[in-house]
């Protein structure tokens, strides 16, 4: 049986050492798909360390267009290449073609791709400081070693570990990338780094400026992120295969970047639920149940005040639910693990009010579901009924006060994104602001009367939060420039010769880089 | 035997339950120095951090001016008790009076403290971006929960726990502080307490602003650092203690951020040696013995070529190092440290020219010592021959050629500065390249023709560098407003109605804030 091809240090080529293989899955009906690819082994991981490294160090002679316009055609590739690489993300994944990838998924990652080149070239991100009096100027520079990515199952374009968001970022500060497949869309994977092999190539950069790997055994994921040789690592998806990395990387001092769970929760104050019930229960039903539910700022539970409009409200998103679509699961262990989460929620006094059972055998499939719980036992349980059910599942949690409304903004544990509604004339104000700020410091991204699944790719978005969220508060990993600076290391020039500083710093600014001089910014030269 | 008060939830109390108690010593002699200080039991840390949340809470509605005010009453407080600091502080560190204390020391820290209070009060630290089309804006926001700072031995004032550069930059990003006291200076510690609780109460913050304790037993303080109610923790210190926070703090998913040991080399390049000798030899005698060589940029070794010039030039250091007058180490197990430094050092190839005996007893004190070792042993061990010796100690490498000086860079361990002495006309320019290339990943600031131990506070510093000299390539505890980004996390706001927001992200600008509207950085208002 013959395995696919690894891309390493610049040629695709046969695992030497296969410790197995896998396949990815149609979800549609839960069959294996031809064809099978390679579980790699400790020496391919050596290999693509050393090629990596040895790539950081060519980067650094690579001009910042030519990077840009690698990231351009890797976009041109992927829009070239659309009506396949839209095929097989749907084989894989059973996410819907239209419009789901073809006109937004794959769009969303051409675009963050293209700003991401706009970024290496304009360097917007390298935050240039200069002191005149001291002779002293910084920038933020590429981290020296590859970037391993491991991307989630729920983005086959957009978050993929080639062509993805952390794959744009890494790049545009200068560092190659190693990237580990996701095992659920391996051929959409390899598709993508077919993408940016010709792009590679195309722009003559560094033979291993990035590299493909399909899978490592547990351990050998383990020892990868706590390599010295490493830059850094960014990790999309589970809580536990995160906390796994983030224990190894931090053992080695090595900086990792997560993307972990979250419960997203959102607070429907009262005069927004009696002004308009219905809009807010179409919203909430939508995004549930958008992407069958599997978008890491899914809302996973509401918080309102138990009584008539609470029912009225509880009712009517039942009937939502009960009329979406049944949606298909990324993987065939989503079912099981959402059942976990439902049994643990109802060990701690949830009930379910709609569905609860997994559906579309021999698909994979979940029926949409809501539960609910009272305010006083989510106090007595906080970390159980947080756990997260990744799928259409969410639970409505009934509080007897604002003031146990606010008791439980204060028991959200660090999440991506919070959400507030309120009425739209004032009534809410006061209670908003008792809930805005407990919430404020417990998520990455507030929001007013919106729901929190749309993550637009913009300097000002945070997709990031507090532990458990990510691995650290201060860090989004989606937007550019911001997201870039994960990247990146702090490089001070102490009286550095003019002539030897990087361009970014150099007296003279011929691109208009927006620098910090003695304390102004301003596009001026020195 | 009475001990002294703690400051504790703003009140100066006694310790309820000491667990034992500290003494600093006078290192010049080494006697034990009264008043004595409690080591404080886990009731107080729990309601240190009980305190500190709720202080945490309330800064959040303190104006930006009133924190600015207060660390600009900080500073005029040390001012008026500038003679009895100095004297304080020399009792307990053996540092000189003068210049050290009063006029470098002293006014450097409160430089520091105004810095901030101009953060503060500019907003310059928030970087706020904001994204019209999509009503999407960003900032640095406080982190919820106090910081917790660790300072270290070597600075009584600029990095004490209390009036420290962590201490400022926590506080400007609108943080609580609970400072641990090196035990070094527990005195000046309390004294530099005692004048910020006058500032606490002239500007009204909240009591718990800044808290104050002297001890910990070991497990209390790694157990402190995880506390789910902490925002971060800053430590200043050794790479043993250092590490052992790190492990405690990453396994809770708390932010932590460390400076710890650094080698900090220079590279002298043949054309530099051969051009001016004697003047780089006095500066490099300098730098190792300023301070008693307990500084954290201290340059640990020099990398030169074997032969002629490299034997003057260390005939010349270790004439200039015999000259130097016998300093006083910091604490009584200072020597001991050094002489296992050099044991190990010795242990792998290298030879003692010069010095390598404790030195001034009864008082703590070494003498200024010069080792050598070969290029090729130093590649065979880099790790051990990399171990810091905290004191007026420094290490030849002589290499055999100047490829073996590349692969010499090449093995540099992450470190807070590396420094390259080149031609002044620039016959060293290709081997600049060559070593700058290794070392610039390798180092947080890179110096030409300059010595490190100057750290200036200024916005385009780095002190830091990649790991083991920190914990993250990304950040800097020096610098305005650069080092408050550690105590900040990343706060998005979408679309949060206008008045909702915080004055930096609202339409209206009266305060001309640098800010970043849709990708161009302006003061414009809305």
């Amino acid at each position: 049986m013959s395995l696919e091809q690894i891309w390493i240090a610049g040629s695709w080529q046969a695992e030497p050492a296969p410790l197995g293989e896998l396949q990815s899955h149609d979800p549609r009906t839960g069959a294996a798909l031809e064809p099978r690819f390679p579980i790699s082994g400790e020496a391919t991981m050596r290999t693509a360390l050393r090629a990596g490294r040895a790539a950081a160090e060519e980067l650094r002679a690579v001009a910042p267009e030519r990077i840009a316009a690698f990231l351009e055609r890797c976009a041109s590739n992927i829009e070239a290449d659309r009506d396949a690489l839209v095929d097989c993300a749907h084989q894989e994944t059973g996410l819907p073609k239209e419009p789901r990838l073809r006109n937004v998924e794959l769009p969303r990652t051409t675009d963050q791709l293209r700003q991401a080149a706009a970024a290496a070239r304009s360097r917007s991100f390298v935050d240039a400081q200069i002191d005149t009096k001291l002779s002293l100027r910084s920038m933020r520079g590429p981290l020296g070693g590859p970037v391993a990515v491991f991307g989630p199952n729920n983005f086959p374009f957009a978050f993929n570990a080639v062509m993805g968001g952390d794959f744009a970022a890494a790049l545009a500060a200068g560092n190659p990338v190693i990237a580990k497949a996701h095992p659920g869309h391996l051929a959409t994977t390899r598709r993508l780094a077919q993408a940016a092999a010709e792009a590679v190539s195309a722009l003559e950069l560094p033979a291993a400026t990035v590299q493909l790997l399909y899978g490592l055994p547990s351990e050998l994921g383990l020892a990868l992120v706590g390599q010295p040789e490493l830059g850094a690592t960014a990790f999309t998806g589970s809580r536990r295969g995160g906390l796994a990395l983030k224990a190894a990387a931090d053992r080695a001092g090595r900086p990792i970047y997560l993307e972990m769970s979250a419960i997203n929760p959102v607070f429907l104050l009262p005069g927004a639920l009696s002004e308009r019930p219905s809009a807010i229960a179409k919203e909430l039903a939508g995004s549930c149940t958008m992407g069958t539910g599997q978008f890491c700022t899914k809302p996973g539970l509401s918080v309102l005040l138990a009584g008539s409009a609470a029912e009225a409200f509880s009712a009517e998103l039942v009937t939502l639910l009960a009329a979406a679509p049944l949606g298909t699961l990324l993987s065939g262990s989503g079912a099981e693990q959402i059942e976990a989460s439902l049994a643990l929620w109802t060990r701690h006094g949830a009930r379910v009010l709609r569905g609860g059972k997994p559906a579309g055998a021999p698909g994979f499939g979940f029926e949409s579901t809501l539960c609910s719980v009272s305010g006083k036992q989510f106090l007595e349980h906080p970390e159980a009924l947080q756990t997260e059910a990744f799928g259409p599942v969410h639970l409505l949690v009934l509080a007897d006060s604002p003031a146990e409304m606010e008791a439980i903004a204060s028991q959200v544990e660090g999440s991506l994104t919070g959400c507030i509604y309120s009425h739209t004339q004032g009534e809410d104000d006061a209670l908003y602001e008792r809930i805005a700020g407990r919430l404020r410091a417990r998520v990455g991204r507030l929001l007013n009367d919106k729901m929190p699944t749309g993550v637009a790719v913009s300097a000002a978005m945070n997709h990031g939060g507090p532990y458990p969220a990510t691995g650290h508060p201060g860090f989004t990993s989606v937007g550019m420039p911001s997201s870039i600076a994960r990247f990146t290391a702090l490089h001070s020039y102490d009286q550095v010769r003019e002539h030897r500083l990087p361009p970014e710093l150099r007296d003279s600014n011929p691109s208009k880089l927006w620098r910090r001089i003695d304390g102004e910014w301003t596009q001026r030269q020195l």
